[in-house]
């Protein structure tokens, strides 16, 4: 009742008829004119690819880097899309808002990052176009995850319209630190820290700055339902399955991709199994708790993203696992309520635990594996490899040094991006929610009417109850 | 209580125990007479395999078909059985039908379509058999996909035998459309106007002869609930994410591919953004819809169906995206209303808006893209492979004209078809359920009891109630 | 009430705070010490590859193994965590149990196989190593498909912890008893008998010893809900679309894994036609049952799995659809009740239709058709690969010998290896659930309270009825 009087009176506006459709169209035409100026096919993607061939000695079409890289493109689609859309429907009535601006977010963020990155990494500099082919569509995946990772940390709490700049600047903030941390100081081949160390941090200063003292006003909508949980943990499962094309999916073609796949198979499962025994171990009488299923199994993906292609050799893949779903664990149990209590840090989808602090592990895994290589491990060709790909070209101290430079080069971007964007959308113009009204979809979406549904269960229970009773008698 | 009366003793019998099982077994039986007489291995899936590489100079079995197709075949096959299949799950009371039903045809209509268009497109003249491959699966798979578009504008309003009618004569007509535009007009090199716009028309007319005046009559059951939102989403997904792989997955080996998932990747996210944008601008408040979100956001991929593989640029491809995006929620916005009111067409899945007039637009688009090929963007050898492929050996003029042919033949087969097939479905012989059993599964299928179902919580519940005070105490 | 009484005083003890995690630390830290001592790259995954090629001959990246078999590698994997866990979740309130457990069982379970497994047939004998690769991660995960399948008949009424048990076994077991089919016999190259014949008695002996006489007190909750079997759908859905690459993952490369993809997809579509047909024959009326759609589909690929490489031709392919569909939904009609009743086995899944039935008549069909393999019919060097590969070196009698041979091994170690691990789970140190908490995940998860959601329908359908009438009025 108060609740309907305050989503119709309260001071804050969430109506977004002209605001949501204005940025969209006036966004989405500014891609379609950069596109027109900017962005070309890749030689492997234009019609020329048979002189193409030709002038590079490549005698099969099956030699176009498309065959290499296809399956793993469409697995990491898949995550982006499903893995991380299913996965935020864990809310009860926050299932359409998590799936759906999921969906529009990641539409939107991967047009946006085929430039950011064409500029800082492929821009041809003979005629200042980007070519664009199938690495470009994954690393365009790739920067989308970095901002749906943000995303988990502000779940239900921002307006479509927050989403879409927070998804701008992030997007535009990744390629510039991706730049720094793979072109200039040359470490993390994978993303550990790239990826799941800077989206986590970008996002947790966020949902910092708009910290919301009175949200337990919606503490009845915050948590999942029984099949909502179900739902998220289809989410989980195709993160989970699809890890290993995650890592190797820009790796190098032959042993390189073959290896990543394999560190990530084996470290994925090894973190299952100390998520459900910390699980177990913190809850009375040893009940397993969903969240932490749903989200500390995923932790030896992000922490193996920086080793992926290392010579770590199987047994070291597992330690990742065990150590990524330990911490990750522990951190759901621990500090995500602490942060919450004593940090003013609101994170919905626990995302310090499963994407930043797995990340930062990912990071000095990738140190210190990376400081061992040698001839002996990776023969001389695969070392010359291994050094183009420069990671191994460096002392143990140098390599260490430099990955700890990168790491805080995400972490401090991380939050510094934050802390500009958190600002940016603390300004009362973005529709965002009341606290109470937040983690419900009734703010955003048209959902069936309630008496079809919710809201009836009070009544219900009476009558299920007193039909007992009356049964009982 | 009447809904109870009517569906016992209504004049309608929907009774299937004989007719589906007869129909299944005969035409299974059918099936294996046919290809026990007809269907054989494809030379690059037949144990001669290793002479046929040595008598071509195939070097590597990596060079079979299979290396450069099964992906993208895996794909589009998850799209038709997983994407149509809970695409249809949306409406609260019809999951069931809509995803099993959706299986049954599909399972049925792939056997009929391999030998259908193997007689029209593959039939090898030496010894009259079809040769089955990679190609000819996928092949069928879009062939079944014509079909489930129609099924679409028809789900809930028709028995399992009408649909098993409807799919055998959509893919006899599909197999004579498709072979009259490709092989003899030489257009549409994609699916948009073979599969997309006919298969909407003919689902349309079916779904106009079939009017039912009283559909009103189970209007509470038509509609959705929040959870069958969220699995029909799941389908959405499926497609969105999966459409690259359908609209390459027979294109040319190398760059075809290549360049059609990048248009179709990019066609795809355009739309997603106009479809949030117009469906935000449709609604009081700006709340968003899901049924606009669940099936507007797929317009992209279904209109760069027909240019996927046309070097348009990538700007062109978002270009694309928009504007089907737009047409796609208006349509269901006004459009569906429209013809529900005037035109006497009850469409439930809004299979106009999605596929007919999407697919109408990528016929336009192929013929305008076609129309500017040319040795400078093609290249000497590309350009030859595009006129092999048929699509650039003419003038513009010529081009529009046969693309404009292409398109009549499509919406006439599509709506001459349906009209038959429609008049045959009106026979009271089909078991279709009466108009107030309309949208519901336990027409014929085994349902628990929703008491069943439910009551079991609130005892539970009532339990823990207890345990808990008894623990508080 | 007295659910109640026995759940928080009954004799048995489902606290496994102490003993789950004991057991995953326990098993992953033997897990890691066994990879250091083992586990090492295959040539192919490792940095050596490049010399590798060399000393080969291989001229390009896309001639590693793991090009020919990446995209089935995730089609299974998708089937072993999706798949099997959401197929798993129809219960309607052991749903988290179902996809949950399977996701613990298998990351373990696949760690265990890839031992197992390279000690018995890639052990290094030069360095007493095992070289794992694409390969190796695949047989792993069909090793872990045996126990799922085994899962499948107890589900609902064991601990985790006797899961993992039975895991362990189940995996050792697997590895021999595969180890004397392939390696020894040479028959069965396919999965048929090796994996699902053995599961399927694996798993029917086990429920058979932890018989419950008063399984009837949880009869309440062994039931499905609307949802719930929407879920259990996607599951089967998963499985059907994946089977192909199932039967085709570790095929010969070429023509081998082309026939097996085909002969796959044939055989599943024709059964998804003959379940619908016999379910239909069965029931009151005609109505469908979503227990056989959602398992009797599959029994095609089951049975396709021992031939799946040979030349059956596509008729046949068909032709053993049609016949496993039928004896599976037939088994889910007759058998299943008998054997609860009559046998004492309650088989919660059905395991014994979907997978052990099917299985023998799949190891029947290779053995017949391997038996007619010839010159004429594979050629010259097809033949060489057939017999290499072992399945058609002998006369038609030996052939069949030899595979009755394999198929009583498969069975013997089942039930004998069933037998041996039933009586260790009837000690009562696991932690198994009180006969009334079966099917009950408030036994080992934790559950958000009831109130928050479900028994919306009755209240809900009285709603609309008295909306009905108000509107009739």
């Amino acid at each position: 009742m108060d609740s309907c009087k305050n989503f119709w009176c309260g001071p804050k506006n969430t109506n977004v008829r002209i605001s949501l459709p204005a940025i969209c169209f006036i966004w989405q035409i500014a891609m379609i004119a950069l596109f027109a100026i900017f962005v070309r096919y890749d030689p492997e993607a234009d019609a020329h690819w048979t002189e193409y061939m030709h002038q590079n000695n490549i005698t099969s079409n099956i030699e176009n880097d498309f065959y290499y890289r296809y399956p793993s493109f469409q697995d990491v689609h898949v995550m982006i899309f499903m893995g991380f859309g299913l996965l935020f429907t864990f809310l009860k009535r926050y299932s359409f808002g998590g799936v759906g601006f999921n969906f529009l977010i990641s539409a939107f963020g991967l047009q946006w990052a085929l430039l950011m990155q064409g500029w800082f990494h492929s821009l041809d500099s003979t005629d200042w176009t980007i070519k664009i082919g199938m690495k470009s569509l994954i690393n365009a995946d790739f920067c989308v995850a970095g901002c749906l990772i943000a995303f988990g940390a502000c779940l239900g709490k921002v307006s479509p319209i927050q989403l879409m700049v927070m998804t701008l600047c992030g997007v535009s903030l990744f390629a510039v630190e991706e730049y720094v941390i793979l072109n200039l100081i040359h470490v993390d081949t994978g993303g550990s820290m790239v990826i799941h160390t800077f989206g986590g941090y970008y996002g947790l200063t966020i949902s910092w700055i708009l910290y919301r003292p009175n949200l337990h006003q919606s503490k009845r909508l915050r948590g999942s339902s029984y099949h909502s949980d179900v739902f998220a943990m289809i989410g989980t499962l195709f993160l989970w399955v699809h890890w290993p094309s995650f890592n190797s999916a820009i790796g190098n073609h032959g042993d390189g991709q073959h290896r990543a796949v394999i560190n990530t198979y084996l470290s994925l499962a090894a973190s299952v199994l100390t998520t459900f025994a910390v699980s177990s171990l913190s809850a009375k009488r040893g009940k397993l708790s969903m969240v932490h299923i749903q989200n500390a199994t995923l932790a030896g993906g992000v922490a193996m993203g920086t080793a992926a292609e290392i010579m770590v050799s199987p047994y070291s893949a597992l330690v990742v696992g065990v150590c990524s779903g330990i911490i990750s664990t522990f951190g759901f149990v621990v500090l995500t309520p602490f942060m919450e209590k004593h940090m003013k840090i609101q994170d919905t989808c626990g995302i310090h635990n499963l994407h930043a602090m797995p990340g930062v592990l990912g990071g000095a895994v990738g140190a210190v594996t990376a400081a061992f290589a040698s001839t002996s491990v990776y023969g001389q060709e695969g070392l010359m490899h291994a050094i183009m790909h420069g990671f191994v070209d460096r002392t143990m101290g140098m390599q260490a040094a430099h990955q700890a430079a990168g790491l805080c080069i995400a972490i401090i971007s991380g939050i510094g991006g934050g802390a500009v964007v958190g600002c940016i959308l603390r300004l009362p113009c973005w529709g965002d929610p009341e606290d109470e009204n937040c983690f419900d979809d009734e703010v955003y979406w048209e959902v069936t009417l309630p008496e079809d549904e919710e809201s009836v269960p009070p009544v219900n229970q009476y009558n299920d109850q007193k039909a007992d009773k009356q049964t009982d008698v």
